[in-house]
């Protein structure tokens, strides 16, 4: 499986992965998924949005789910995402190795945009799956094209999740605590509070060469200080703050900026650790924005709370928290029982093309996946 | 003429002008200053580069040209250009009221790509034009989008300057020098040594979440030092700094970057104090970048040197530097005699949709540049 995948979407120069949502190469991704399915003779169920579960239909009962999502972040690595889909549906071959007969539905489930790198909400697809997010809200969503969610996908419909009891997300590990720990699996404790917060910077455009400099309102000078304040603040408390995207206007090389948008990326160990970080980001934004006489305007994007995984997979395996926001956990606050299983990451790195794991952890991983199905659908 | 130029290239949301070169809103300009040339039965001359001259065919010897640029920056102002086009016109129109029979050919020019919004390089029309850069060097110049220079003019033949015995520019003036001294027009006595240098940051691409701040390379960080610096320099040693076009790769809310490019516009009033600072900003951003854990290199993209303009006028103007490159400071570097003009800017704001000039001053200007040219083709 993982030939099939390696060429698809990815860069010649850097050699990683563009993904994005709704776009060839993902789709492309969606059909390979749509042929193992068949090959396998998995029943398809899939939503108005593009989510889709392969069903070993068996006995009765609420039904057991796992699988990740096939979409990318913008030059992503290869693991984040089609490792749990893989490892899904391997795990299914190698519970048939077993002749092993699920005594509830067992399905493999793809959901659509979980990093959010084109509509700019994480987990699009699963929130949508879950209810956590209506139709009505999510269709006038826009890609930085201005193309809406509603342009690009039928959207509305029935729910997808109905009649789901447990659901298990297999996923690289995107930090260092396996390493550290010397164990190619592990599982998840919780995700830490996370948000996505925009900054709108608003200044004067002027020309670069004749402003005096004491005349100047230039937004990338205070937003260039909340960078720095951003990663000062994280260091001192021991959390995660990242400006990893910026929109300049008008973004030339002989004019003073008249705004700037900067995205802050913000992950805490508590709400209240997260809340402190962003009011700390905001307030030395705003008084940097008061020397240079231009604007701030701080809006929340997305924000969402912690989620500890309530179902115990019964593996001994070490156990860690992850700061990285994953469909599963819009299913576990859903009131689905879910828990994550992690992959070790040699390099820890991850949103990169750099991102890796090792065949013999992908294989404990998938035997892993396959010992927790089994467990759960007896 | 005014109201004939106003519409085209205009942003409704933002008032201001997108007038790249060789894109439909500069072309149409082109259009329109051909008509304006034929209706005065002027003759035109131009170069496959698309730099063009209205001849007034008068007389013998070295001819006298007037002229400015018709693009404009990204979301720029009204004047930046246009004025010095619209008041060669204009000019000729009052010279022509006035009887007067020029004793040399008196031409109206326009250059493209004064600004370098597209392929980088200020000047480039000029460049060109007056042999100070060749056919050979600008062909493979490239835009944002990978379009070379050479896919959108022919470019290379004959240089359209040979013969040209003096140069006047009139320019809406871009800072408020003559707002202090309370004159409608003034003349240039030079202009600023002024450079672009592009700063490449380049760190690991890594996840916003799941990665420890302490192992992070995120160049990011080191361009936002690397912007306040500039800044905190220009503004100790009296000169002028800044960055005002950013790309950031890959650009996304939950990865930290693995490249950030910036562009520093430096412009200073004497060479050495120009190679000072930029040496200044360079060594505290290579000092962050180890700090940082990333690389930077920095590539002077264009530097020009401190520009004298040697002909007079005979005006009795208040006489004032300027810090932004134009036409005229190419012409005069190729060692033709040649002079600036400034109108009058109220705000001294410029690159901007704010940009503006009062009708009387501009009116003040058209007369006091019909003054000049009387003389020198006399």
């Amino acid at each position: 499986m993982w030939s099939d995948l390696a060429p698809v979407g990815r860069s010649a120069s850097s050699g990683g992965y563009f993904r994005q949502p709704f776009a060839s190469a993902e789709r492309e991704l969606a059909a390979w998924f749509v042929e193992q399915a068949e090959a396998r003779g998995l029943r398809l169920e899939s939503d108005a949005t593009g989510n889709v579960v392969a069903w070993w239909d068996a006995g009765a009962g609420a039904g057991v789910l796992t699988g990740s999502h096939l979409d990318s972040v913008l030059d992503g690595g290869a693991y984040d995402g089609p490792l749990g889909v893989v490892s899904a549906l391997a795990a299914v071959d190698a519970l048939r190795a077993r002749g092993f007969a699920p005594q509830r539905p067992l399905g493999v489930s793809v959901f659509v945009e979980e990093e959010g790198s084109r509509f700019g909400l994480a987990c699009l697809g699963s929130r949508l799956a879950s209810g956590a997010l209506t139709w009505s809200a999510a269709a006038g969503l826009r890609d930085r094209d201005g193309v809406a969610l509603a342009d690009v996908v039928e959207g509305g419909g029935p729910a997808l999740l109905e009649g789901v009891g447990a659901f298990v997300e297999l996923h690289v590990e995107q930090g260092r605590d396996l390493v550290d720990r010397d164990a190619p699996v592990g599982v998840a404790s919780e995700i830490w509070p996370h948000g996505r917060y925009r900054f709108d910077f608003a200044g004067e455009a002027n020309h670069a060469g004749t402003t005096r400099m004491a005349d100047r309102r230039d937004p990338m000078l205070t937003y260039a200080m909340t960078a720095l304040a951003a990663n000062k603040q994280a260091r001192l408390a021991d959390q995660r703050a990242t400006f990893g995207r910026l929109e300049v206007t008008p973004n030339g090389t002989n004019a003073v900026p008249s705004h700037v948008t900067a995205w802050l990326d913000a992950r805490c160990s508590s709400e209240a650790a997260l809340a402190s970080l962003v009011d700390a980001v905001t307030r030395q934004a705003a008084e940097r924005a008061g020397r240079d006489g231009t604007t701030l305007t701080v809006t929340p994007e997305s924000v969402s709370g912690a989620v500890a995984f309530g179902l115990d997979l019964g593996l001994d395996v070490p156990v860690i928290p992850t700061a990285a926001g994953h469909d599963a956990g819009i299913l576990a606050a859903a009131g689905i029982p879910t828990a994550m299983l992690f992959v070790r990451n040699p390099s820890g790195v991850s949103h990169s093309p750099a991102e890796t794991a090792e065949p013999a952890d992908c294989l404990a991983g998938v035997e892993a996946l396959a010992d927790v199905l089994e467990r759960l659908a007896s």
